[in-house]
């Protein structure tokens, strides 16, 4: 059985109450929840850590290289402005996916610029809490070229 | 029953022979017959459309506003210079789901910026063939909010 | 009686369906039609083209060059990419009048750059249909320099 | 019956003398009463002010806000470089048109961004003269949406 | 009893009128007045001028340095495209305070950039009409280093 | 009566003592102290914190919107490289207002662009410890709009 | 015996009738016959193709890359915006030659970028027709590395 | 005789006074003084015109083209923000000599660009009051080509 | 005998482990063992701190200005984002050598700017762990200019 | 009997040894020899000139002007550096065709910028040494414009 | 009597040939020999140099600040290149005048920057050969500061 | 015995002389004795060599590929602006180390930027002659990865 990291960064321990008109009114544990019950449903494990430190979240990227199979990195504002965090997921040998609530190429241009893009396996963004469930979709599909 | 068009852009008609170890050994063919076996799965119709032409793209998206419940798209290199595809994208009211086989971010320079990410509804990239199958997997949820 | 050919490029045959709020509620059709009364009361013979494709838009200009005495154009997204149509402008001895129905340089970054400037003999933008209206009234002036 | 302030910036009263192969052989006064003979035909009130100062622009442009049903503006060098009269014509209720003799995209580098684009509700340039004229005609077409 | 002179620049005379969910209801004399009252209760000497012009703004400041002991100044549009307002700030012996309504960083690129940061004794942004109110209370305190 | 937090970021700890021809002679704790006083005269209540880390400061900045009616934030050098305590400050339903002992306009390149002031309220900046004292007196005002 | 296609872009079947001071006044076609006369003196098969449409040229290449020994390729002003073109260029398996008839880097600033010299082999501009000819001397020298 | 005009843009009614360390301890009569005695050496008519305003400079530089022989313009600030007095120079028949009494490229970024030197017949800078005596000695000299 | 605070930002602590193509394979232990070695050998005492957290780094520094005789810093990352660290280097008046294992100027156009090489004494940086001891043996030196 | 001047820049009396797999294993004399031969079976007189400095390689482009029916000339790295050779290339009334052995647009970004261009009659690049011997050839044929 | 090295740089031993309606027909001796007659006249002893290498320039100016009262220097292609002249012109201690037969600013885009200006005491641009006689003139007169 | 090349570039021969206050008052014949001393200590044998020609450093790197372990070079201003010696410092098969005595970061923009430092083995700037110390003792162990 897969076990997966779900990491969320600095300010997402406010989704709910937060300009709710532009990320929705889930809170985050409500999130969490549906993602455990989709990831029971594929067959994944998950856990969850969220903070607002940056060295905290090189400390969790550096635990999903050693304890997990892989991880789903919603690094909000540090996506934009940390190498620490790029250098963390450059350095482990597990793939990690990078997720988005909203498309940031549709917002502030200094959102449009990701430090992680480059370092990630791949980026959903745009759809909200279901970017979440797309990437974890992914982890749960077995053979890794044939589609679905 | 939901209908989605899958739309293709220049080259992807030479998958499978060009640049293998970039883009993987199927053909597009191959792609879409894994497609529509998972469509199928999830309850889903589609159909497909592949051209070299940027004008040919735009009546393609814009039949897909008339005839279809959302779209697919691959722009590939016209992801990166056409206007006239984003404008058909806006100009439509039905979703359309950005898709690429490689992560863009992580190649040219000249491949960073997208005309397209503004105007679609979200963004997946980077996962191979699979890119298409999580864009799938979004159209047959159906709740428009929950997470799965 | 002079002969003119009013071009239109991509999108342009959504008019009334896409984003009325900004482009209004008219179709082309409609404005086309105004735009053959009003060359009738003065003295102008017109016809219409609208192409979602580059080529055959540079296709339109050659033939404006060859059997027409000028040409209209409003080459809406490939204003702001296309050398091709530019250099078209450039290679015929007519003149070429650039239009647009909103005023570019009030809309998003990358639509502030016209290739199209430098090479058409006038532009009039940002007064809706009635910007084809006002390029028609220059073609039927007569005398080149004095004011009407 | 419409009354209409005609606005000229800096260097304009040099009109004639100044570049006559760019700016044609005309002198301000010439094109002016050109301007009121065409005007009296359409059954508009026009009246004129010139001045090299930018100061002197912003209030005569207050003044058209206040006593006039709208302007034609050729700010000249000031149409690059001054944010203080794109204030005046956003804070005014009345349409300002903005003209150019000469198509400014087709000049030096410094001259391709206009601060007024953005303010003014229509652009006419490069018809010398008669740009003056199509603006003219565009006040004294009636009805707001229609065609001519 | 220290004396200074408010600067207010290019179109600050339409206050009330001009866009007021931007810039509030009060007139500029509403808040010229309110200015004196609490200038008088700070035991400080007030005289005010307003100019569309930049030499005349030049020249206010030139006046300040004379005759007054500083000046608060909002320079409005010229705070982005002005040197010789800076220079005239540099050249004189007095503090002067650099004023704005509203925070120039939250608004269009162009206005990002002030030419005035670099002269002014200091910057005070976005409180409406209470900025020019605190930097009165700054010129209020008489020893120079402490707080109040 | 109103509570207000004032929170300093990196190396404010050590003023008096770093670069004092720059920053002054007076030491974190003189300020407090100062600003003590003029907070009891103003019918303020104060506290005071500071720390050298990121996540920290957006802790501080998320109880000042819980416990608060408002916070005064010399962010220091993150004022030019967190989006984290933009966020911040943005999430938070109480006014922030933005304060520099220096006029950063007027140093480096890269300390004249601030991540905060489009979230801030407004900017008080160059005055020293008066910036604070300003930012206090603001606070105090109780009628929202009118001027003192 | 070799055979090789010579692809030309948008607006060179003006040539002759264009801007002939810049391009010579040779028409294709005269071209044409020069080039297939030199052909049979090299000992190779020459076809021609030419179009004012991006995608059809993006099927010639890929023609060339199926039924060719390789291409000579005037892009044109596709050259400059065309990212489906150099696509089509590295997607296919045949040595394409970039030829230009003047010498782009000595031209307008948006012509020094060429999107095609990455991916091309060489590159011959700035001879007039003789560029062509250059090209296909190439073609028929044998050995691959040794000068003639 | 020939008669030149000297003008002087905004501030340099200040020179003596404002940082004497950079513009030296001569007022601006001084300069004048000086000048006219070196002109009345040379065999030149000199007057002299200081101004704060951009407008009444431009109306100089057109008064010089009307009665005079020639000008020397130290545009101050305006040299790097005006395009109106560029224009009013390249407007003129007249040569005009651009001066600066320091030299603009080794100071403060902005005033690296100067609008004036590709209007202006030639620059004279750095040389203190002593730029414009070497401008006059250039008007003094009669043969338009050989040296001295 | 000289105490030198030997500081490593974030990520080091999996040396050995990260890339070891591109920073070898010995541990930080390993490292910091043979420079122990190498500093008594040199009269030198040293410790060691390592953290991945900014606001950690900021207090070591910090501390060094207070308890030792300089500091050498490898701030990995942080040197291409942290003004914060760059503040602390420049607030506390000992020599802080910058030292890198790998050459930034060879990797990464984002590594290519360094904030701390204009706050620190002198940069050290390619030599893998011998770049630590060259910095090492500049603080052995006793005399001040002479070489060795 | 036309003469030309082979004339090489920087490094290049390194070819054969330096990185073979980029720029081949010929020696400059290997290449020398090949195009002697190949200039002799053409009806062409060569010589050679190979040097290190800017100032030798801009004496040798005059001396080709002087002695010489023309040059073909391969500046190395200053091809993206000197001004100085540029200006010999204009100066001189002789045509200079530019050869590369390497795409320099298909390498480093500071090499895609060649200053040579807009100077020479046209450029060959990508052909290893092939490049001299199609810049031969372009010598070789005598009528100016036919093709071959 | 003072010494002064007049120092011409790069392709100036074509004067009268090179682009002469760009640079006049006179030679570099013809006007040498003027500047020695008109320096004979001025009370000043010259000498001249010229070079077409970068290091014999540097040199040049090592020598003029060892054995000269002072330089005018033309550094013609060099003035946007080097930096090792610039650097020369800062090392002596004797006033260097920069001169330019054309004016720079009016020319291609990089001949706009100067590494000189910051290091020269003055320049004198655009005057042809008697740009280099007003630097001789400035040497003549002998006060410091007085004009004339 | 290992032999070493120390190679200094334009300008380094006026060593304490020039800017003293910025690059110490030794000259550079007082540091090469030193660096012989130091060199003779450390089991090395040194060769100096200084020039202000850019080809004759091309010619100095090129000969210690042929005739010595390594290099240690100061280019100077080559450092920021040729690219000729970056291709010698790549083409030889030898280490060579690139020293600065201040450093560049610390000082003007347009000496932030290395050509080199992609080309050297590593990088000691800042600690002035002892820059090149640091280098020699890299030389002098002999163990290639062990710290010392």
């Amino acid at each position: 059985m897969k076990k997966i990291l779900i990491i969320n960064g600095p300010n997402l321990n406010l989704l709910g109450q937060r300009e709710p008109e532009l990320y929705g009114r889930e809170t985050l544990s409500d999130i969490n929840e549906s993602l455990s019950r989709l990831a029971q449903k594929l067959g994944l494990a998950v856990d969850f850590f969220q903070s607002n430190g940056e060295g905290e979240l090189v400390g969790a990227i550096q635990r999903a290289g050693a304890e997990y199979d892989g991880a789903i990195l919603n690094a909000a504002a540090y996506t934009h402005t940390s190498l620490a965090i790029r250098d963390a997921v450059l350095a482990i040998a597990k793939p990690v996916v990078e997720v988005h609530l909203t498309n940031p190429a549709g917002r502030d241009g200094f959102r449009a610029k990701s430090f992680l893009s480059g370092a990630a396996v791949g980026v959903v963004a745009g759809f909200g809490p279901r970017s979440y469930a797309l990437a974890l979709q992914w982890f749960a599909w077995t053979e890794p070229t044939a589609v679905a």
